[in-house]
């Protein structure tokens, strides 16, 4: 068998197909919505403005994993409800995080995509039981993880059966304080002039501030990035969850608009 | 509630007990065993020589994170019967990782002390697990981890019901690539500065070479460990996992004579 | 007075002037050319590339800092006089790297920038000695300086007299080891946001891999830089230093293609 | 000629003679005193009880790096002059920095030991006149420096002309922020175990913190450390640089007392 990890030859997808949205090749896929789903309202505002955009996917998380035990866990399966409701109102695919291996079933038999957290990426167990399934995968990278880790981690996925992986860079951990991480924009290059997985890049949490998020949804486009995740909040100030780096509403219709420009100049196309 | 990471009182113990063996106090605790058990033979050899050289705890892994898959994964229950075994013939305590959530019951019938991984650190779903035994857990620090994270960790696991947390330092990842981490010994003062919270040191995944294992174990306990994890395997040559880091037969007779030296320095008995 | 670092006022200059060409503001500047000078013909076959493409600054050393002291340390003034002739010839402006502050006065009487490398960014002997001259400066960051001891460094420049300093992102020093350096675009992209100083983007140095060099160079501009510094070789294969990250002369003339599509995006300009 | 970066043979001193005072070997030295010389009383009361608790070598900057041009530069000349009185008074050798090339005629006609910080280890012009004296330099690991880079920025100084070299290591940079750097005994051990080159630690730039200065100095002893270099100062309240990871002078006897325990038990004698 070729392993991803060769750089040269192997057996993902170039195109991850979700319904009839592509990930990957010349089309750009864009995620938004919440950090957390916190209720109905909040969920519905987010996705009925994601889909007026143009985006394709929704993003909210229902099992969040944080730092203290103390903090907001999330709203489990109500959230994936809300979810589920916001799909069938605007046709957005959902992709949300599946944090637990004891919850796998759950959570697929509602999201579109299966997103696996940073600090998750070697969690094995967990990756073992999604070569199981066929949703796709979207597998952020660890924030200490290597490149060649996180396509090993990948690999995990695609050797237990699915091949349905999209990687998402979000930023790594280093010395720098000035903003939360540091996107590390040379490893989707460096993915994409080897092997051509689909990679999508999440600004928000990548820096951690939502002026930065534009220029840095951008610049990881131009670097070969086949789509963004980023977070938006109806009311960023009462977010319960990263508020600092949620886009308003205001500035996602903005990011579109600048991104479609971007896009263009890479050859790549934005369905709006 | 008082949390571990305010860092000035907490419900943390200061000595672990561990059957007759106490962690932390006064008292050094020595674990040593193979990085990997792969066969009887191989992990009763070791035992043999962890006893007769006064070590308290007996170390061997059955389940291993391999980063690639296509990795010796470890022998499963098979390599738990074996430890279990060498319990029997030396009175040694045992420890080992467990690495899949779903796995706690069985790991937990077998061993005395629960390892969770650097790679599971942040594996939430493994920590509320924990809190629900009270079997004594070492929590290894994630290698990119703060030390507040790692705190924050352990307060998983005391906020869901299991005060009997030991800590393990194994070293963080860094620019440096001449030793495989960089062990952070200044964390080791910090914590005992602050909590005395038992921390052992594990100078063989915190340097890579065998050659480096004796000094460090000395540094760590001189910073202020209660103890030591090392790798010793009969025939390092041969070891199906991490063996230019692990001890022979003989480095570990003269580590544990040196590291007596150090110990009564500063003020540590070693149980001989 | 205020400074730099407190990152809401200053006394630094947004467009910086060599000669008539702007660095900062609309325009975008190219900046190209051998790591070290090696030899007369290398150089101006390079000049002639660089200016036939549109570009406006030579890059080329003629004091080489080197890790080893047996490395090639570069032609000195043989080297500063090829780059006037090669100015001379071209209509281009000059930028090389002022090494040792006993240099200053004959680098000076040569260049059109003196740049600044990175493992001299705290040299304060000589950045001091920097602000008693009005020839623009390039202050590289240093590869493990954080965003503020970078602006820390400027302002020794500027308030030792000269505010004429363009800042050059080239790479930080982080845990990945699959490319030379990360390039941290953030860092970009929070500098453009709070003050606005010029900022160039090194991917030569950022990568290390000529297949890199144009993404990362185009992720640069959308992240806000104002330009970016290229290695480009007649014959990456025989170069003294750094080939492997070395354009072509080909790739360069494909890179400025690519390079003014994404500036349009961003509303630079490309003065070709 | 053999490099020291060949790991296996070189022409590096084991033993460095600073007058009738050894540094390596089975010698421990002491090098205390303030990280500034803010008055001559503050320093003569420090070096009388350096000299008074058995240290061999009294520390004092009189030309201080700073990140801030704003921040005090030390007292210059008149600082020297302190340190020679000092000098005069106790017996003790003197190491002070020297932080411009241009200084180095004055500060080398009153030290004993010059020292190079962590910033300018790759001044590489300053290393090279470094070569043109014989007096002891001790040279400071860059904060970001691999050892190899230290070990080679050495070399430069030793193929000059001056193999009096001693080691300092003070912290390295990572992602931790609980406390000021990471200490890097893992390469202490390293260095030692391959080439037996004199190496001091400095806990107080190494922790950053008062309390974490005793231990780490033991740790880095039992790593292999042949010296220790910590601040101490009359009072630290009022200290101009540096005041929290200062020893009080009643500090600093407790940790001589410390030191000489563990120094027994690794087969160092420390000359009190």
């Amino acid at each position: 068998m070729k392993m991803l990890t060769e750089l040269d030859v192997s057996d993902h997808k170039e195109v991850v197909e979700v319904g009839d949205v592509k990930i990957g090749g010349e089309d750009l896929a864009i995620m938004a919505g919440p950090c957390a789903v916190e209720s109905r309202e909040q969920l519905l505002t987010a996705a009925d403005h994601v889909a007026k955009e143009g985006g394709q996917i929704l993003r909210g998380g229902a099992f969040k994993p944080r730092t203290s035990p103390y903090s907001f866990q999330g709203l489990g399966e109500e959230g994936l409800e809300y979810l589920a409701e916001a799909r069938e109102r605007t046709g957005l695919k959902i992709v949300t995080e599946l944090l637990y291996s004891d919850d796998i079933e759950l959570v697929n038999s509602y999201t579109d995509i299966l997103q696996i957290g940073s600090r998750n990426m070697q969690n094995y167990g967990l990756l073992k039981k999604l070569g199981e399934v066929d949703t796709p995968v979207m597998l952020k990278r660890g924030y200490a993880a290597t490149i060649k880790e996180w396509l090993m981690a990948a690999e995990y996925v695609i050797s237990h059966g699915n091949d349905n992986v999209i990687l998402c860079e979000r930023g790594i951990r280093t010395f720098e304080t000035a903003t939360r991480n540091t996107l590390d924009l040379n490893g989707i290059a460096l993915i994409k002039d080897k092997l051509n997985i689909p990679v999508i890049i999440d600004p928000s949490h990548g820096t951690g501030q939502r002026n930065l998020v534009s220029p840095m949804a951008k610049a990881g486009i131009s670097a070969g990035a086949d789509g963004i995740m980023v977070e938006m909040h109806p009311n960023p100030e009462e977010a319960l969850c990263d508020g600092q780096q949620s886009l308003t509403l205001d500035d996602f219709s903005q990011l579109v608009d600048e991104l479609n420009r971007v896009a263009q100049a890479v050859d790549k196309r934005l369905a709006v």
